[in-house]
């Protein structure tokens, strides 16, 4: 047998198991599926030690490797970080169970009664990078919701990730519960994930997690659908009505409070007639925190004017699509509300984006417009987050279009199936 | 300029047009749309003449390329198909817009106010074959969704539906909205397809209606989310507490009532426990309306000591997968109801599935267990449709598991966006 079959062997017995797992998950009862998670909080906290051992594995691999402080960062686990991740399964086992909520339901006259109730959506495939947090945050939320998953981990924190689903799968054997509802791929063979991008007769949804290029990659490649978010580049609107105050506020609180995350704005929208008044403090904020501003001629002409600002540079075409993740920021001046939408529409990822105006016509117009999923009204965009939005926890983001948009919670992990109830109805 | 760059710039542009007209369509008032749509019902009866010398075009054409007869009865349109259509636009106008409508609030402890709210997708892709009735079914429901549709018809009915089109752009035209709003894809050649499928940034959706060769193909190349169902096996299963009249009458609707449909049946299973007793009576009605029956030893068994059955001939393994889309059925004896939806979630492909039981709790077992878009209870499968459900149309069945399921309206031309009025809040 060759390098490739028994790859293709590995990941087709894994999704075909997946498959009959996921036929047990959709029918378990919410308290089996609790008391699971309470399990799985327990014993992750109980084999600290060896999560850590594996992570030191890990880490070490990595260090010689040649990774670097941030990227080393995200894959280390310490056992405040492995009390966090148990926490976060307690609190998935807290939330209502979506499954079986009935969605609609509606009785033709011809008796027919048509139920349409939430079920999970079977098998999702969940393709990430470094973070071994996002092993269990996604095996715990696929799992509450009725769901099996299959895992797909980076090769930079395997041994982490093996040890973690160990943990998982104790208790589902303890449980009597299919150990393959919570699948992980052992292998960190390239090919392996090209392989499972193929299996849409056993997967049902890809959701990738990390940098742009796997996630285009996945995209290209797979034949189920996949839900995600290529990048968050987020725009703040300053409207002619805007309150000074609330401008600096928000604006400063959206690039600088976390500017590595997907809901932190990279893009300054200012109305004209507020470029030389309002502007110019909300641009000194963030001076004062440390961002490079990025500027077009007439914003830069305001600052200049204003005094007080060196180093400012000025904006390309490409900077306006650029995620920065960084504390950097792309201004651009319009003459109106319909030209900021233009704008934001145009450079913007449909991720989260702001007006800041007190004309309430203003705000209405902006928020209609922009084609984005999630458009706020005074307030910061980095409210963009499951937990925030009340949803307890997130798997994910989207700006696809299709099936889920913004943050994902357990609801957005399910679909639903028509139930109807005849008496014998036939059609003629 | 080559012939495939001026296609890529045919295809894109149109691509391009249709997403600057979906952002007027997404916010244009529920009467504007249904103004329209009227016009078009009206404009479509008007031109009658011209829409049938297009269509003999088309129907000319075929013929001598040797299409048969059933594939040229798909093609044909007369002055009744004419009327036909038009009546399915005054529809269409006549349902409630989903556009606005606000599915989920709530405010958060911070004073966060965050609602979801139904907003059209933005630029649907459609892709079909011959049926030109295909044309102004899905450019209504999508117009009156508040989408753009980006229409690529198959080359036997091209003239035909160029000359739907130029009825519904004369309207748009007199009405002051984007003829984009319903693009048309001028050009039979197969590389716009492909290149079609690529053009995520512009089109968010593809919904192929067509041959399971075609939906692979799409579902293969796209780019964006494709929404479809490839082939309709339905499945009946006779339950042992199955009513014999019924399990007659509804078996032989789900099959003989129109059996070139996807929602009808192709695979029959029965409890062994009625095989002797009921099956014999539904295989008769079966018969007697020019069924052939493939059957496994336990059935053919049955029948044969039931007398009265000639003809019959063994199911293989691929029987049971085959969607025959005529008066063929495979039948296959199970020990139980478990059994019965193993069969059922193998064999099936997850579209349309019916117990015939009086037995409750055998009925929500099946119901539960089987994993297709729409499970009955005593009633026929030929009922899974748009119309059938209260949907008032259809724009097509999807057997996927995400964003819709079943048979898909108006709201499932929709997708939501967040809308959070905030008072100035910012994250700590």
């Amino acid at each position: 047998m060759t390098e490739q079959t028994k790859i293709d062997e590995l990941v087709t017995n894994c999704a075909k198991e997946a498959l009959a797992a996921s036929r047990v998950m959709a029918n378990l009862p919410a308290h089996r599926k609790n008391v699971a998670l309470l399990k799985m909080a327990e014993m992750l906290e109980r084999r600290t030690d060896e999560l850590l051992a594996a992570n030191a594995r890990d880490v070490e691999a990595a260090r010689i490797g040649g990774l670097s402080g941030a990227m080393l960062d995200r894959l280390l686990l310490d056992p405040k970080r492995i009390a966090k991740i148990a926490l976060g399964v307690r609190q998935v086992a807290e939330l209502p169970d979506p499954v079986g909520e009935q969605l609609e339901k509606s009785v033709r006259p011809n008796g027919l009664d048509i139920r349409k109730v939430r079920v999970p959506i079977g098998v999702i495939g969940i393709i990430y990078e470094s973070r071994p947090n996002v092993t269990i945050d996604c095996a715990v939320l696929c799992f509450k919701s009725g769901n099996a998953c299959l895992l797909r981990g980076g090769r930079e924190s395997y041994h982490s990730n093996v040890a973690l689903v160990k943990c998982v799968h104790e208790v589902l054997e303890s449980e009597g519960l299919p150990k393959a509802s919570v699948s992980f791929i052992e292998t960190t063979e390239r090919y392996a994930l090209h392989r499972l991008l193929k299996l849409d007769q056993y997967v049902h949804c890809i959701i990738p997690r990390g940098g742009e290029g796997l996630i285009r990659m996945v995209t290209e490649e797979a034949h189920m659908p996949v839900i995600k978010h290529y990048k968050g580049v987020c725009n703040a609107y300053i409207d002619k009505a805007a309150d000074k105050d609330m401008a600096v506020k928000i604006v400063t609180n959206a690039k600088v409070q976390r500017p590595g995350v997907c809901n932190a704005i990279e893009n300054l929208v200012v109305h004209q007639d507020v470029v030389d008044s309002v502007f110019p403090y909300v641009a000194r904020s963030l001076v004062r925190n440390g961002v490079e501003l990025r500027c077009d001629v007439r914003s830069r002409m305001a600052l200049e004017a204003f005094g007080g600002f060196s180093n400012l540079k000025d904006a390309s075409e490409d900077d306006y699509h650029e995620e920065y993740l960084d504390l950097v920021i792309a201004v651009r001046v319009v003459h109106d509300t319909e030209a900021a939408i233009q704008f934001v529409n145009t450079y913007g990822s449909a991720h989260s984006d702001v007006i800041i105006s007190g004309d309430e016509a203003a705000a209405k117009a902006f928020m209609a417009g922009v084609d984005s999923a999630t458009v706020y009204w005074n307030a910061s965009t980095r409210f963009t987050d499951g937990f925030e939005f009340g949803m307890g926890a997130e798997i994910g983001i989207s700006t696809d279009k299709l099936h889920a948009r913004g943050p994902m919670g357990l609801k957005e992990l399910t679909t639903y199936k028509y139930v109807i109830y005849g008496q014998g109805q036939i059609r003629s």
